[in-house]
């Protein structure tokens, strides 16, 4: 008996992107499972039923999920979906449960194994399964374009007939994976470039992508690769020497997320309002609030001559490109549950053990069953 | 007596440029001129009047061109602006003639000294006056990043913990100015990029520019440094071999635009219907109509998986470089026609006898003449 995929059909609103693609389809194949989809899923990733030779398309909802054993999806399945499943099956998905606490409490009362995305450790071994990261990439490099075609001004220096045209500036603060990539991206593109982040270490990392690094003397280094929370005098320290580089930038683009938490305000509405006319913001934060505190989730807003947008689920604006990433990332935490063609979970293993939400009827992680648990 | 200059507050929809920045105005005060603008005319380039230090600000439209000698424009003014300036007043702005006949006949009747921007000659002494150039460099930058915002792939290479992502392939068709640098900024986005052009000598240009040059063996250079238009064969033989490279390409940039006439179709629906799924074309010819048989100018449409976008106006999206480079232009063509703080018009001189459409009741350039006299 092979095992059984399968893959859901993303709903909700602006999700692109889909679990699965047709070479992971392929690979899946060999490990000995067969997968099913609904007509149709891959399209907004711009893949056609046809482009999956490794998939059968399944008629309904019903005969996609009653007999499945392991269920892919990007975004949390809706309660309707957790309702089709039979006890043990296995679920790969973002969950993010401090959203949608009863979503998580259906999941552990249906007796689903579900591996929560977002909570794959970041150790070195994991990070071929680390979706966060391999998201946050695409969603660095979008944050870039967005903030340059927002813009009224070019990024490069343009030697023209009549002069030239200088560079524009670009601060990025938060330095993670997102952080990163929009500094190489802006770069790429012409422009000059500055990165600020509370974790020092990141100094070397922005000035190997050409950038300047913006030093204000405070180490804010957290747990698990997160930047910890600064105190309210931490907090203006960095304020007075990271106001002048905010206001003398053309873009700046802030990344500063904490999972499960509202993101940390970095800009003031008083820093923005000095800002140069014209500047734009991209806030990548949004999800959580926004690092500024003009930003609108899901809005751009003009504030004075200051555009400020702070998009959500950028990695979905990218959605080829992210549902690749991310169904890779899928494959490679799958192939620690599957041996000799069986599902089988070896809960030693740090990864399946840090990334579990719900098992057999318990919410795992301790601090989440605290806070959900009645 | 000072040279009144007066620059007009632009009212067409979606133009953000303005005539003057304030560099611009300083150098013109030294000419012995004396400036002046209405409040907020340079808002949307980003340029408040208090930036203005050389201009002065008219209390109504009457103050600012009753007693004007010099107006500067960026788009064609209103007849009501024209009604209001003397006979002989310079005007130096874009005309497009056959877009508002009426238009050229009120200047010729009025007895304005028009110089329209579009028909600066192609010529190196006039480089530094080619606003056509000057604004279509900026519009080439803005098409791709235009085409990568709206791909659901990333341009570069990207290498992640779970493999390598392919850069995206960009065509760009018809190798001016504008073509040229979508190229260069396609490429610094780290894409394959691809040129296409009717006329072999922008061969080198491309290559130049780390571009593969599409080659088709059709010859079609034409007057003034733009292309002749094709006989239908010689479209058909371009069409077979152009076919593979748009039907490969991930983001196809158009540019070929013949002022004054409809744009060539250099993409049939046939072609795109054969477009790889989410591929993206910027046609920059759309105020002509669009290189593209599925344009909708103005407009940002989906034809099946492909996106198809035809914007207008484009270097008003940049308005804050487009200004200033247009301003510069504007001076540079100001300064044949003044001397010693006196106007004074060399009709000798090829720039201001190519560039004149209107004087002293006549509209000069012979063809324009023909066809609009009456």
């Amino acid at each position: 008996m092979p095992i059984k995929v399968a893959v859901l059909f993303e709903r909700r609103a602006h999700e692109k992107r889909v679990a699965m693609v047709p070479a992971v389809a392929d690979k899946l194949a060999k490990l000995g499972c067969s997968i099913s989809m609904l007509t149709g899923a891959g399209l907004g990733s711009m893949l056609p039923d046809s482009a999956y030779t490794s998939v059968e398309i399944a008629a309904t909802e019903q005969h996609l999920l009653a007999d499945a054993d392991i269920v892919l999806a990007v975004q949390a399945p809706t309660e309707a979906e957790i309702n089709l499943l039979r006890p043990g099956t296995l679920l790969l998905s973002f969950i993010y449960p401090h959203k949608e606490p009863a979503l998580t409490r259906l999941l552990r009362d249906k007796q689903i194994t579900c591996f929560a995305m977002e909570q794959v450790p970041r150790i070195s071994r994991a990070q071929a399964m680390d979706a966060l990261s391999s998201q946050a990439a695409l969603a660095g490099y979008y944050a870039a374009l967005m903030g340059a075609t927002k813009l009224a001004r070019i990024l490069p220096m343009m030697t023209t007939a009549v002069g030239s045209i200088r560079p524009a500036r670009c601060l990025v603060m938060g330095l993670g994976v997102a952080g990163l990539q929009a500094l190489a991206t802006a770069r790429r593109l012409g422009a000059i470039t500055e990165g600020y982040d509370v974790r020092p270490e990141t100094k070397e990392q922005a000035e190997s992508l050409g950038a300047k690094f913006v030093d204000t003397g405070v180490d804010a280094r957290g747990e698990g690769g997160y930047a910890r929370e600064l105190t309210p005098e931490e907090k203006d320290n960095i304020a007075a020497v990271v106001t002048k580089h905010i206001q003398q930038a053309d873009i700046v683009i802030t990344t500063a997320a904490i999972p499960g938490r509202p993101s940390p305000k970095l800009i003031s509405k008083a820093q923005v309002d000095g800002m140069k006319l014209g500047a734009v913001i991209i806030d990548l934060a949004a999800e959580g609030g926004g690092n500024c505190e003009y930003s609108v989730p899901g809005e751009t807003i003009q504030q004075g001559q200051i555009t400020i947008a702070a998009p959500l689920n950028v990695p979905s604006m990218l959605a080829e490109h992210a549902s690749e990433l991310y169904a890779k990332n899928l494959l490679n935490l799958l192939q620690l549950c599957i041996n000799d063609g069986a599902i089988t979970l070896n809960w030693d293993d740090e990864v399946l053990a840090k990334t579990v939400l719900t098992h057999a009827g318990r919410i795992m992680p301790e601090q989440i069953k605290a806070a959900l648990d009645n």
